[in-house]
């Protein structure tokens, strides 16, 4: 049974903290570990602390957890390092998709402006993310910095080149959308083999097995029998949607979770062209992104911290103890107790990983994982044209964005922007920019990209 | 004195092949070889020949001049292959512009469609190149293979890829660019030096020293002292114009010769959104590929022809015997008379001269080149945002039309076109390909691309 300190920062976020510290339960390698929940919002961390402690009481665990709103004391004799925090909340990425609506951008291929991992809210996140870095090398410097908050694409590509001595891996669950698809095609997902290679938020299936049988003829039979009658019942903007379908189709490669879906962007461009040709693709990223648009009131996470208020609530009844398919407690087990498995990672492609993919960029493979670390697999990486469309849509404007953050540059974030699918004219992106920095929360990033 | 057999394929290009024995004219090492005029064209071919000789015989050279419609014929010997034949001619430039304007595409970063070296242009250049390649791989296996005629990027890199014991260099003499800016800002071309480094059309001038000294603060000078009053003499879409200008201001590295003028594709895109624009930064594509789009009946070529018959004028009248700026003829005699010197070319970048270009793609460098061969210069590369521009305009595109060729397919070359930046749907660049595939003259494309 191993004794590891597991430090997590932006804990307030109850949904995953309560994931986490479930999974840690039913993980028994681990079960005498310490989970420090670091946030600086006070009264979501005394909430998520509650609610775990609780949990931990019910399932009879003997994990000590720990709360703190100080993150150096968090980080102190911490083994790993967990970062799932969002600076700018919801409010930010709504504050600037409503600049980029009224500039004529759209979702859809757009993953710099109408996304996530927007540069405005990506600026916050390289920012935490480095302050935490330069903390763990100060004060853990053995600890494995597993990080999960996006953006996972730009953030890995730049941690990975900077800081060579950090253990550190970028963790996205989006490569889980391959069990989605398999049980879509009626395939057992314990039985399954695949590789879904490429980076963070483009992967692409190019292996795929089932029972040892090669699952490629199983998935065009349904595409020409069965696709058209599940088309009519699939939600909006489906990872096994019309759109992912024609992509296939295009590419004989399958694009895997996020890939086109609006939690990954909506690659790309031209099937968001206008609201008919999305209504055609049965894409609708707006509806998608509602909860970010039109938030209720009483989401998910407010009604599970009134769960705190009412101990007669069972929280195990509200989180059943099963296993879950995030693979960061798994990794944290490999990891220390020398127990060798293979999980998708976000890693540099030092060794090659993705053919294609320049060295000094970021790739999300397999990769085997022990007590000596990560050993990333050498794929056969994608086809030719879905690597030019990466170094074109995803490196191209990474770099851009790294360049720009690297130097405060603010003519670079023109040429991020001039790099939109949207972006019609360089009038239109200069005030879109302008009107971006101007936001009053903005202050910070004003100063910084002169 | 050397003895080398020089074979012109597309020889009947009267001015390229004046030139080319005018410089030999004017290298005495190389005065005892042979010239072999190679043309399908028997009267054009016969005017070079008639005009060439007349040349040879008013400088009274000791050169050997041969004609002959027969490829192989030519190859029997050859110790160089000089090639710039274009296929489709210029009324297949206009033919596939024409239906590029009436689908809504513009001269302006398109590269591929309204450009010069668009993909039903490259086609024919592809299937020529190949076949001289497996001629001279044949017949003259030794022989340097020096290619002038475009596409440089696209071919130099597909030829490279493939064709590994060809002894190969691509040429193009847009970096010549770099003394027009020498003579504007009012330097010695005698004392320059520079580099200019890049992929072919899309080369920046990093090191610029005149009487060995730094030569960007005089430009810096130019700019702000002289530029206003040069811009209004300047012609339209002047390499050294307002969009050079705006463009050095952006990226710290100036666009050399076509890297930004038509003769490259005008890129980028955002200097020609429309009229308005494009008369704002000074930049009219449209005139400057006037002699295409609107040929006179009565051009320079046809005027040189008309010399032939005319034989009281004088061609040395015509081109006077002034070694030219081309290096074709000095690289032979480096290749043939062991005489080092730095010349621009076009190799594969498998030494990685371009840091951030992929080593399996070509690469415009400085290169010594003597009896040995080539031996290209490693550079420091360009600035982030640049090689970030190329991987997104050059490298994916030609990725994605070499793999079109390769395999044939109609859907790759539909991805081209979807990367064009004036493409604004799906269904927009299906009928450009559709139409241009449908041209009567394209039946062996239609048949190729599948």
């Amino acid at each position: 049974m191993a004794d590891v300190k597991i430090s997590i920062i932006g804990a307030g976020s109850a949904t995953f903290s309560l994931a986490l510290v479930k999974d840690l339960c039913l993980t028994p390698n681990l079960s005498g570990s310490t989970v420090s929940f670091m946030d600086v919002d006070e009264e979501r961390l005394e909430a998520v602390y509650t609610l775990c402690k609780r949990y931990a009481e019910e399932t009879k665990t003997k994990l000590k957890l720990e709360k703190t709103t100080d993150r150096k004391k968090s980080l102190q004799d911490a083994d790993f390092v967990i970062n799932t925090a969002l600076v700018v909340g919801y409010s930010g990425y709504r504050a600037g998709w409503n600049i980029g609506f009224k500039h004529g951008y759209r979702f859809g291929g757009s993953y710099h402006i109408m996304h996530d991992e927007g540069f405005w809210i990506n600026f916050y996140q390289f920012r935490l993310f480095e302050s935490i870095v330069n903390d763990i090398l100060d004060i853990c410097p053995d600890a494995w910095y597993l990080k999960l908050a996006n953006p996972v694409l730009a953030a890995t590509t730049y941690l990975g080149r900077k800081y060579r001595k950090l253990k550190f891996i970028g963790l996205c669950h989006g490569y889980l959308g391959v069990f989605h698809l398999a049980s879509v095609l009626g395939l057992s997902s314990e039985k399954l083999e695949f590789k879904v290679p490429g980076v963070n938020h483009f992967v692409w299936l190019t292996d795929f097995r089932c029972n040892d049988e090669d699952s490629f003829p199983v998935l065009n039979e349904w595409i020409e029998k069965k696709s058209q009658k599940f088309f009519e019942k699939c939600g909006f903007s489906s990872d096994v949607g019309p759109k992912a379908i024609d992509l296939y189709r295009r590419f004989s490669v399958f694009p895997i979770g996020d890939t086109c879906t609006p939690g990954g962007g909506s690659w790309p461009w031209w099937y968001h062209t206008d609201d008919e040709t999305e209504k055609k693709w049965k894409e609708d990223p707006k509806s998608w992104w509602k909860w970010v648009l039109e938030p209720s009131k009483e989401d998910a996470v407010s009604k599970l911290i009134k769960a705190v208020h009412d101990p007669s609530v069972k929280v195990t009844s509200i989180y059943p103890p099963q296993k879950s398919r995030e693979s960061i407690i798994n990794i944290v087990e490999s990891l220390t107790c020398d127990i060798p498995r293979v999980y998708q990672v976000n890693v540099m492609n030092t060794e090659n990983l993705v053919p294609g993919v320049p060295l000094d960029f970021e790739v999300e493979v397999p990769s085997l994982i022990n007590k000596k670390g990560f050993k990333g697999e050498k794929t056969k990486g994608l086809p030719k044209a879905v690597t030019s469309y990466l170094l074109r849509d995803r490196v191209a404007t990474v770099e851009v964005e790294l360049e720009a953050y690297e130097t405060g540059s603010k003519k670079r974030l023109l040429d991020l922007i001039l790099m939109d699918p949207w972006t019609r004219s360089e009038e239109q992106a200069k005030s879109l920019l302008e009107d971006i920095l101007a936001l009053p929360q903005h202050t910070e990033m004003r100063e910084h990209y002169l």
